[in-house]
């Protein structure tokens, strides 16, 4: 008799979630976000539903759809693992539970990898039409970080005109998107260490294009295709590694066209929104629009203060958020998480949303206020909405009539005497660390040699190492808990943090993202090094240094890739064996998926706080947890409880930064040795 | 209070299923192919788990995931639609069911999408290669077709070489795979009807190249982008459009390496193994590795005698199958559902595999027999089984590679003296009836015309229409049963057939494939009409023609495509009013569903015999079955008894016969009139 299989696993989920409620004397707790938790409250009272409730009325979840083995990719499915023997322990098609989960895996990485390098493309694209003169509300920015980025692709920049470097390396992306010849896409190889590249060819999972990597992943997936644990493991692995090269192109040429940020101070939490200002927020990922909004904004104050409004407050959700806080200082209102409460404070009188993690559910709380909430691309419009074709070639006029629409709403809002509720909670932040403002601070101490500062920290042990805190919120854990207990516990283990997307707006909201988040929660070490660099950079910084880095949204989870590569070369190792760690405490979506798995395959260890539907295989958890790091250098760590994942990333920081100790000795050892023989 | 949904339409499954096996006196009724009755009985009693009874042990399936409202999108999930109203019925995100449904289907076409042209590539690939000289064993076998498809593409074609045409034909390939500028993809747009360009471009759904379409529809249903019923349903569109241009460039560039089909006789079903010869199997989709292993084996004929064996007996399985049928007259052994019996008839020395659609469980039926199981493709490995890398580059010494194991495989057959079990059954068959074999055919009636033999044969109500059978097994529906009562019911009907993939397959087996079927199944009309042609042709046709003709393998569809096109160019009308109608009576794989979407999108009824993952959603459920016919012109028809189907099928001809009727008699009296006045 085939026996059943044990679904019990998903008792496992919710521990933590649990152990914190219990805590609350309520037993309702959501939320460490006590602007969040004014909000929710304030939505219960209205009989508005959020994702709150949502959430609890899904539980519990399909223990198969939550362990990965659940198979729906042909019309005969849904097929389910439900015995460790016999014809139940298979699909119809005999797919077996590896088979089922890393196929379901794959197709995780290529939703990541189409959202992140669709962003690029557009991006790529207006950069084109900027440089050919169809969009002319595009400039180039940064004519350094132009001529940086085309040096590093291998174009001859002498005797070119920005413009015409411009529309060579937008060619360069281009092709990296969909050429399809067996080369190399450019934007991967020529930003990664020597080491990596041997061992990508070794592995056979360099992608030659982003688009055809996903299509191939998704046909590798198809209904009998790919029937080998290996083999779609690797195929993971190449598709990420053309997510890596999408974010890439995403950040570089952000950059080119917007500026590269430098240190700049704001705020965030829901206490940004001012009622007596025309509150627009910008939601989404992609600066094309966000940007021009805010540029746009500045000039329309006049227009504002004639409605009768104290001017124009934009404040910012997700990563199009970040992006304007990186660049123009733009103030955080909420994280994913929180984008219905923003709504629901009934201040704002307009949503303008682009793409990616805009929740469908919007439309139902902005509705209950009169907020207009705006769509602007082709392929997101949420039915009920405001749908605003965003013109690239006419980029300041459709922001202009986006600004309009949000003065209007505001003289509405005042004459209908609307009620709104904000809660008073708000952080000073300071962001804008690229990766060339971290080298710039660095270089305060040793203009040489920036990274070596950093290096030589960890070889002194002043700090232990350098984590990436990335992601976004997933209720399995209460709203920023995981994110925030980790900072804190890395914090007194002097970890240097940088942080991006929905995991910087975490610290950012909870007073992490500024110096007194240093003087709170840093060890001594970090303490020390944080003060020193700031000593060196004292006339140059607005402020003195934060508890965690921003350096920008989701996509600019490249810009980490770009300091661990120059940590790996200063130190003379390749990236597995830079004491470097990255975290997703609250991952959500597929495009931390896609993240997750390039950062491992970078050679990273990597910590992610929600269980990923995994637990139906014990060989793909074992290929996670054990057999990519044999592979690629790095592994995932799926731990859902914050406190044991601060002990196994200071675990793997202590190994990295140890066994750097004792290769350096034998190395000096072995250099006396010469000296002493000649 | 939130209402719970009914989730009872799930017993609406398998009405069809439970009423055929009912009038089984075993109740255990699985198919209507007594081969395959006589294997599974076989398999039963030798212990040899096979898809029947791994369906068996997945029945009841989760009614969420049937009905399309499950979704593991984001990380968060599974969510499931679980009440009318209130927080349970949206996902955690907001996602109402008609989102969920639609956002599920679209990464079903997506995979249909990536699978085909992903095919596509790596045969475009070849032509290069060959045209190259890098890939010597591959030919221009073709080259009229080859000019042929220049000329549609707008190459200059004169004092050009069939090399230069074939490196510019797949160049031309390549660039609709990848390319990243705003025009039209130029095998789609070169190949439709002027009135189809204009609707496309009309609803904005012209994929602009192949791999992007599918990564825009990836990201388009992420988490958190597209939220709009219309947007996402054009999306789905979009993404189909792209499935036909890598379906008609699969089909013209294997016409031009490998020759235009031709009419040949061969045989169906298991009775084709030979258990005195070197029995190999090829299976999977694409002609590159099987066309080779048929040309090659024609000459390894003596090694296989020197072994004992009488000869080598290649048969196939899946669409590969059919590629080489069509070329090469190879018989068929079976089609997909009966995969794993061609094995368990102990007889088979090597099954060689490409991609797609290759049950995992082969595997473990190949073992029980030492049969060689041999992948052969980078993305499709099966763990345990034999991977030899095919080589294009060398692609004869490849295919000696496969034949050699296979005669040693057979040596070590006879040798162990392991019993054999091969079902006596097999039909006859005509094939190869591609677009231009079918108008030679006409061309015997009306040379000057040919196509006009057909419609005529409609305006005259000598047939009613035409009907394209294509699409999978599912048993969901007795293995074949749908295809065969479908095939009958139509044929009494006088509707002339035109099938592919294993509804091809599926005719052939069952003896309809043949001009016996004609005898016993057709209706007079139909039945004179086929005289009619025969006689016209006698001197250059093998046989009588056959009651369904057979246009090849799935990827082939396009050349029902080229059919309904140059119909609707001879009516003077557009396609959605052509008598064409489609169906897919055991729709299975996700390559049904970009197909079936496609074939809406030309502005074909296309019946679905399988119930398609959208119950959950009445929106949905009406957009395919009304919204799409009045957009696209062609609309799905899910109906799960094949009986009504024909039905529903017949209406739709009818319906469409009498309009041009009724339209041509207007024209008739509308041109008296003008006579009379002038």
């Amino acid at each position: 008799m085939p026996r059943f299989r044990d679904t019990s696993l998903q008792n496992s989920k919710n521990t933590v979630a649990r152990k914190e409620r219990k805590k609350d004397p309520k037993n309702i707790r959501r939320t460490i976000d006590p602007a969040a938790l004014e909000m929710i409250d304030h939505a219960k009272e209205n009989n508005i539903i959020t994702v709150f409730e949502r959430w609890s009325a899904q539980q519990p979840q399909c223990a198969f759809g939550y362990q990965g083995i659940c198979c729906r990719i042909c019309i005969q499915g849904p097929c389910r693992i439900k015995a460790e023997e016999g014809p139940g322990s298979m699909g119809i098609c005999g797919a077996r539970d590896y088979v089922i989960v890393e196929r379901n895996l794959i197709r995780t990485v290529c939703g990541g990898t189409s959202a992140h390098s669709d962003h690029a493309r557009h991006i790529a694209h207006v950069l084109l039409h900027a440089a050919e003169g169809h969009a002319p509300d595009y400039k180039v920015a940064d004519p350094d970080k132009l001529r940086r980025v085309a040096q590093r692709l291998g174009i001859t920049i002498n005797g070119k005109s920005d413009t015409e470097l411009a529309k060579e390396v937008a060619e360069t992306a281009l092709a990296d998107m969909g050429k399809q010849d067996d080369t190399p896409c450019k934007f991967l190889w020529t930003s990664i260490t020597e080491g990596r590249r041997t061992k990508y060819s070794d592995c056979d999972i360099v992608p030659t294009s982003v688009d055809r990597a996903v299509v191939e992943g998704i046909h590798r997936t198809h209904i009998g295709v790919d029937a080998d644990c290996t083999s779609l493991a690797c195929g993971a692995l190449k598709i990420a590694l053309a997510d890596y090269t999408g974010m890439k192109i995403a950040t570089d040429l952000s950059d080119i066209l917007f500026g590269t940020p430098k240190p700049v101070m704001s705020e965030a939490n829901l206490g940004v929104i001012d009622p007596e200002k025309v509150n627009i927020i910008v939601h989404g990922h992609n600066p094309l629009l966000s940007q021009m909004v805010v540029d746009t904004a500045k000039e329309m104050e006049e227009a504002a203060k004639a409605a009768g409004a104290k001017g124009i407050q934009i404040s910012g959700i997700c990563c199009t958020g970040n992006e304007v806080l990186m660049r123009s200082g733009v103030p955080i209102a909420t994280s994913f998480m929180g984008q219905e409460l923003a709504l629901a404070t009934g201040a704002i009188d307009v949503m303008v949303v682009d793409v990616q993690c805009i929740m469908p559910a919007t439309r139902n709380v902005a509705e209950c206020f009169n907020t207009k909430l705006v769509t602007t691309m082709p392929i997101a419009k949420i039915t009920g909405s405001h749908h605003l074709a965003f013109d690239e070639s006419r980029a300041i006029e459709s922001s202009k009539t986006i600004i309009e629409l949000a003065i209007e709403a505001f003289k509405a809002r005042k004459a209908s005497g609307r009620p709104v509720k904000v809660p008073q909670y708000k952080n000073k932040v300071m962001a804008g660390f690229s990766f060339e403002a971290l080298m710039d601070v660095f270089a305060g101490v040793n203009p040489e040699n920036p990274v070596s500062v950093l290096t030589d920290a960890i070889l002194n042990g002043e700090i232990l190492g350098v984590c990436l805190l990335c992601g976004c919120n997933n209720l399995e854990s209460p709203y920023d808990h995981a994110h925030t207990t980790i900072i804190k516990g890395l914090a007194e283990n002097n970890v240097f943090m940088v942080a991006t997307g929905c995991s910087a707006q975490a610290a950012a909201k909870h007073g992490l993202m500024n110096s007194e988040g240093v003087e709170k929660y840093a060890g001594a070490g970090l303490k020390a090094f944080l003060a020193r660099l700031y000593e060196a950079n004292k006339n140059k910084l607005p402020d003195k240094l934060p508890l965690v880095f921003h350096m920008g949204s989701c996509v600019d989870n490249s810009r980490a890739a770009e300091l661990w590569t120059a940590m790996a070369n200063e130190l003379g190792v390749d990236v597995p064996k830079v004491p470097f760690v990255g975290t997703a405490p609250e991952a959500m979506s597929e495009k931390a998926g896609s993240i997750g798995t390039w950062v491992v395959t970078h050679g990273i260890p990597t910590h992610v706080g929600c269980m990923l539907p995994v637990e139906g295989s014990h060989l793909v958890w074992s290929v996670l947890h054990c057999i990519a790091h044999d592979v690629a250098g790095g592994n995932i760590i799926l731990e859902n409880d914050p406190e044991v994942a601060v002990e196994k990333l200071v675990a793997s920081l202590d190994y990295r930064a140890w066994k750097l100790g004792v290769h350096k000795k034998a190395a000096e050892q072995y250099e006396a040795a010469l000296c002493q023989m000649y």
